[in-house]
């Protein structure tokens, strides 16, 4: 431990989950005392259209569209 | 917050998720109180070949038969 | 299933959540055509000091101190 | 209950889900007295590229390849 | 991994929990080939207060009171 | 989202919470290109008692009684 779980909108490239899995790794040694070979982190993709916000799917929320597009064809 | 997730056999369509979610924000806000925004929905499919019953995986399930059938082929 | 969790802040009365699983097992049903038998939830509590929005911590975030306040001592 | 989620590197076969989920059924109606039918079991596959361990994704780690390979073709 | 997590009704003894984490994590080397040191496993305990079947909660359920009324005291 | 979910044994302190929280957040800002208010970040504190690893739970595995004492009053 510490185990992470990472829900996060489809799109981000790989080149992302490394840089981020490794820069939360760096925190939870340098902030919580853990031991680097202990901290455990799995990414869960979401599309907007299995998430709702607000009673509204993310695919169908305009005010989330711009949230939605950036991320679309990026991986 | 809340923050809810929803496990449920593959087979609904984006209408009954839509539906779905809008009616448990709708409940959220109010029976919990909760402000509308801050109500935040996951849905996660499941497949019958990854979830057992009494140690049972449900596609090898004769008493849930009819639950996974009817499911079948309709989203 | 669906198998149902709900985050929810602390606070929130007996009553309530009688209420919002009944409500939403009936959703359930009605929307997703569950048997009533299947729909199973579980509720979490979570507390203030161990949520953050924003990288700040519920428990200290101004924009966030109505919520809080109005939950407590509710239950 | 109880309610079982097993997170697992993708890879094994229908036969190795269904003697687990039976074995655990087994465990938990004989160690903690639960009723079989009670006894849930959901799987959830994960992918090499989307776990981390020290901060290193499985997919990169030198030092998992041996077990990911293992892994690799088997269903 | 496997990475477990086990939601059980509150009442059992840590001896309980040990012969289970015990069992569970042989049927995943013999049965899942999974390597020892990476079966993990968590167990959450659940009051019945917090826990809902059909939109009951179970501390009200009447067909689920011997369930419940069986583990009271014994931890 | 990112929705952050953090398993750690107990025993850090809010400070650590809240830097963690922090930095977290920032790396999901320039990594992961999120919104800031979109970051969310639950901690789930688990004592030794309820996991296991390889089978021993924590509280009676030798291999790691250094890091659950190092843990131990320290909040």
């Amino acid at each position: 431990m510490p185990n992470i779980t990472v829900e996060l909108l489809r799109g981000r490239s790989i080149e992302q989950r490394r840089a981020f899995a490794r820069a939360v790794a760096d925190s939870a040694v340098e902030i919580l005392g853990a031991r680097r070979q202990d901290v455990r982190m799995v990414f869960t993709e979401i599309t907007p259209d299995i998430v709702a916000n607000g009673g509204v799917l993310a695919s169908e929320d305009e005010s989330r569209a711009g949230v939605v597009a950036a991320l679309d064809g990026s991986d």
